[in-house]
């Protein structure tokens, strides 16, 4: 793969023999050095090769983390952290070797401040555990990615998904952390106040880190209240650039729309066939509007003048909140319903996010460069954002098509930063988009390794992510 | 005074003498050495000593702010920025002496994005100006701390103010700013797309850093639609804790209330006198909805039944617009009416933050302990947020009641640190702040320090201020 920045760094061998060696000791089951465990924790999801950690811990405790990355330390040895691994820029991948700390057990709901609509939580907690944890309290945690991500991870990729048009993304909903950093100690980023100005930012610093700064122990999250009255359903359209104009004029008009998402025709198509759907195979907006009876009325009623006068068809309502509850299942479901048209294909999951007044022309130009190099590439977003993955389905036997594909990821990333937006909406950098971070951020790339010098300077902190150290 | 770290830092005489003499070259009658124009670029607002830098520099351009800073740090000079000199905790003062970078001439509107709600405009514009600029586009930028600030302050103190509570602080609503960094350089943090996972947050790392990190020459803002409807007005209650208690549940509920602005009978007094208004010289909350016409009913309705609830008098609704401006005119001008309390007196604008649930109890101690100790010290805050100030005015010829008002500012900070919460919400660190931090981030603060040690080594972005370098 040309794309992907996923050489193998230089291995500590002797080190991690020994770290391995007294973890070992430590934590008798739960270090794991077999095969299959290490694999299971340099998966990758997309077409971004494994690289195996050396052992995986299952810490229990932040002081089980502060022990580990302490020993690690000492023996200047990599660690990686690790969720339940549904990133997909090669983030869990230990291209160095080293320690993967596994922090799946660390999933306790530490406190819900009702009240104050936040919470803490463990880590290893999984959006969907929490949601369930809250189902009685009145409050949820609006970000949902689709996948079933740890809410460390989705902190420490700066997540964001359907909701995030309303709600914001991890930036907005985390309000403190507590991190362990590479010298093993725990420090707190802030407290629970809504704002503060105490200082530099370190809150927003350890979102979107990617493990490269520290490894969370704790998050503090802003909690929403459950909306009174949702609604929702699909609108088909002629085009992704008629559907796209509706999503521009929603968002123009500052209508408060929880989510709408835009399914061109192939996407369609594939999750009509894997999740069992009657939907037109056209390119569709899926919404939803979250609030009382009357606004989301008025918001529902508004948004249909402007499908209407954008050339959509008539809107199926889903009102039962099972048929509802299918509908989003189906949306989150598109990846893998996308895998479905191509069994085997190894896959991109891009993540460009444009200005919303840019979204319909790079989509319209994205899908005549589909056409024109014939790939077989089905396109789902968070078009209320102006954020559109591609997903790229290769025949990996077929070089040609590889290189086709790599070509096409390059323009569409540049197209993104020629219209003043991002190779990366919600994925994170990780192995796969560094060097299109340089393209983005010019010599603001420099001020992030100074940073990550100055926090990490062993660079035993996840290793080979985000950018290279030279 | 005890408080704040005011402390003199050492002086690079010979290099300061250089660097102005080049300066006078360069810029002109744009480089002022004058004591008055020094004073002035000195001037706290506060009880805050003024710290003189030894020059002036008008800049005009991101250019010249470069070669300004080149300069500088060739030499070893500190750089201090200046917008309009409305930050409260000495953030422009020169404690190692220096230059003072003048930015009011940067002004421009560089670019209305109105499709995708953005503007990018140069860091001197007043957020007044800039509104006045946006005036036939159906948008406003809402940020509004009161004073008439610049934007580049308003995003260097991280700054928030009456509208917060539903539009956000400066964290939420910049996207991007460019800097130039103590090696001169100028770089950009991202682009204008709405959402990014691309690497270090080095946004939000420049929102709050205070100039300490790079002189800003920039900002990208989110804007928001002018609302169709706009209703407020005032609502007296028994207690600020009465009022509290009706914020909490306003928040609790997800009334989208634009603004809630708590003042107690001391400041009301105040106000009315100062600003000819004839409220009742009692605790009160002055409210503003934003939304359309039905939803602005709705909120104002619920809100009302709140008021009610919790012991609230007569709402008194300001319909007219100029009726409303005049409120809100009298509400900005809190600051000089408390001042009308006592001439002459001194200042401590404290800015504790907590979180909503622990409003009412904040508050209450805090007015007893005000009753306690023989101070006058109305309160005022953006309850919404859970943040308040109290103002105490003190004769600066009696050392007791300094002392006595020092001892209330370290309990003050030390509550709110004790129920979750910050010590500053929306003003900074600054000098005035620093031995609050420590406390409220702890070990955090050394990571705060290693970015600035990475990002300037020399020192020379506006030192002494945030935290102390051993």
């Amino acid at each position: 793969m040309a794309i992907a920045d996923i050489r193998t760094g230089e291995r500590n061998d002797a080190g991690i023999r020994q770290v391995v060696d007294i973890l070992k000791q430590q934590f008798g089951e739960r270090l794991q050095t077999g095969e299959a465990f290490r694999a299971q924790h340099a998966h990758t999801t997309t077409y971004i090769a494994p690289q195996l950690p050396d052992a995986v811990v299952f810490a229990e405790t932040a002081d089980e983390v502060k022990a580990v990355v302490r020993l690690a330390a000492a023996h200047r040895v990599p660690v990686i952290p690790f969720g339940v691994g549904t990133s997909l820029e090669g983030q869990v991948n230990a291209p160095s070797g080293g320690i993967s700390i596994d922090l799946s057990r660390m999933d306790k709901v530490l406190q819900v401040n009702a009240e104050d609509l936040d919470c803490t939580v463990e880590p290893g907690i999984t959006r969907v555990a929490l949601n369930t944890y809250l189902r009685d309290t009145g409050l949820f945690f609006p970000i949902d990615p689709g996948a079933n991500a740890s809410i460390g991870g989705m902190t420490s990729t700066r997540a964001s998904g359907t909701n995030a048009v309303r709600y914001g993304t991890m930036r907005d909903n985390v309000i403190a952390v507590t991190a362990v950093t590479a010298t093993g100690e725990e420090i707190r980023t802030g407290h629970r106040a809504r704002k503060s100005s105490a200082g530099y930012d370190l809150t927003r610093l350890f979102v979107g880190a990617e493990g490269t700064l520290g490894v969370i122990t704790s998050v503090t999250l802003k909690l929403s209240g459950v909306p009174q009255a949702i609604s929702g359903g699909v609108c088909p359209f002629g085009s992704v650039e008629d559907a796209c104009n509706a999503v521009i004029m929603t968002i123009q008009m500052g209508i408060p729309v929880a989510r709408i998402e835009l399914l061109d025709a192939l996407q369609m198509k594939a999750c009509n066939a894997y999740s069992g759907l009657d939907y037109p195979d056209a390119p569709a907006l899926f919404v939803e509007f979250h609030g009382t009876e009357a606004s989301v009325r008025e918001q529902a009623a508004t948004f249909g003048e402007i499908a209407a006068e954008c050339g959509g068809g008539a809107f199926l309502w889903e009102t039962d909140p099972e048929a509802r509850n299918r509908l989003w299942k189906a949306r989150h479901d598109a990846y893998f319903a996308a895998l479905q048209l191509r069994p085997g294909a190894g896959t991109f999951a891009t993540d460009v996010c444009v200005p919303i007044s840019r979204l319909a022309e790079c989509v319209r130009e994205t899908q005549e460069d589909i056409a024109a190099n014939g790939l077989m590439a089905p396109i789902v977003g968070h078009a209320g954002d102006g954020n559109f993955h591609v997903m790229v389905l290769m025949d990996m036997a077929d070089s040609g098509e590889i290189d086709r594909a790599e070509a096409f990821v390059e323009r569409l990333n540049a197209r993104a930063l020629a219209m003043d937006g991002t190779c990366t909406g919600e994925h994170g950098i990780g192995q796969g988009k560094q060097r299109f971070l340089g393209e983005e951020i010019g010599d603001g790339v420099d001020l992030m390794r100074a940073i990550k010098t100055a926090l990490d300077p062993q660079n035993i902190m996840n290793p080979g992510k985000i950018f290279a150290l030279s």
